[in-house]
């Protein structure tokens, strides 16, 4: 086993989905390279219990963006990660979900390029194959949905230019990313261009994490049902008929005992 | 270590996400549950490479719908799992990218709750993912694209039905499944529909797989060029600007051998 961290070896950037937080979920490449890894910068969505791998010695940086907190700038992100591979480590860019949705990848890449820094992407189970998974809900269905749309509500400018129009159709799924303080919003316009007001909603929160909570609701009903149950990020919505088949029979305590079970066997 | 295939047991099916090929792209999960699992019900698309994990003694079955061969229908693979789950088989319904995109994850599960059958679905990685990671593009980009849509281009029906409109927009990322056959229907009606004839496509076969090969290339000439290549499925058609954030100066050998050797340092 050679030293990984030593000075003077070529450091790179491996680029890593987290997935959406069980460590279980993670890829065994990701694995493999985490505990290779001479340092590790890390966003706020990845999960303690993904934090938990990182090997003793490793150094480690968090750049997630928290309210009430100093916020580190994506120039800021990309000089470190050059300035660590350039010490010669094996640098593990750890990103919620998978890297190339709603990632902010190209920003690094191009940081990582102009400093002329090997780097590799590893792709990540992404948010909605995780809520959906531990929801038992289905992304697509013949005669239901043959399309799956993933939308960034977060971004002020873009939100405004959304295609309403296109969104409020049947025989598709939503998938909206950082939306939750959007929701209201977001049911308003999508009754407004034309969806029932009784079109199902699923929300998610923690996603397939110990602390997950969901709430199937209603485009009328979803903002204030959020509010109710006092659901906070990271929350995904999802809309259309699909949601309706989140299997509600089944608790999700006892499913998730179920895995463990299954895992355990 | 108890017996896993022994008649009596609670039998159960999970289902599961192979991903896109390489093994290390399975999850930790994934990987437990197939050397744990005393039946294997497997896709086309499900590589030779994830078989091979499947442990010796483990009852295989290939479900897949190639051409020239009889095929399974959706009624038989359902029958196959409960009969299956009912002789107390911990069994594995293994599928390519992610059972919930694409997968028929419904009528399967609709299959297993008839029959009082327990499950779990496991995530994987979507070939969108697994695609833009082994090129090196972002699906989404600040700017570019705020909206990702996986569209579904196999069923006749509802190909005509498209939303083409929508579709033809810029500021999003398309990515057709299943689409190769259909590519220059989807080209013509792209541009019919408003985007420029060069407006940018990627066509990747066998994405993050050995085998892979891929194609930066226009709407307008998308099919005579993969005519050309005699690309074969499965292809997957990406659509929009982040295409060209392909790092083309960096072979695509070269980039997977530059990842063997970090994942072996």
């Amino acid at each position: 086993m050679t030293a990984i961290n030593s000075v003077g070896a070529a450091g790179a950037v491996a680029l890593v989905g987290a997935g959406p937080g069980a460590a279980d979920l993670l890829t065994l490449r990701a694995l493999k390279l985490i505990q290779q890894a001479g340092a590790v910068v890390y966003d706020r969505l990845v999960s303690e219990e993904v934090l938990a791998l990182i090997p003793p010695g490793c150094l480690c940086f968090d750049v997630g963006k928290s309210r009430g907190r100093h916020s580190v700038s994506q120039a800021e992100i990309g000089a470190l990660l050059v300035q660590l591979a350039q010490q010669g480590l094996k640098v593990v860019r750890l990103k919620g979900g998978d890297p190339a949705i709603f990632g902010r990848l190209a920003e690094e890449l191009d940081a990582l390029d102009s400093a002329g820094i090997r780097w590799q992407i590893v792709p990540g189970i992404s948010a909605a194959s995780g809520c959906a998974a531990a929801t038992g809900i289905p992304l697509t269905e013949r005669g239901i949905a043959q399309q799956l749309r993933f939308i960034s509500a977060v971004d002020k400018d873009c939100n405004t230019a959304q295609d309403w129009a296109s969104l409020a159709r049947p025989g598709q799924t939503l998938v909206f990313y950082m939306g939750l303080s959007a929701l209201s919003e977001i049911s308003q316009q999508l009754i407004a261009h034309g969806l029932a007001p009784d079109w199902p909603l699923l929300l998610v929160e923690n996603g397939s994490r110990p602390a997950q909570r969901q709430l199937l609701t209603t485009l009328a009903e979803a903002a204030t049902a959020a509010q109710h149950m006092a659901l906070q990020s990271p929350c995904l919505i999802l809309v259309g008929e699909v949601v309706l088949r989140q299997r509600q029979l089944v608790p999700l305590m006892a499913r998730l005992k179920q895995q463990v079970g299954f895992l355990a066997a």
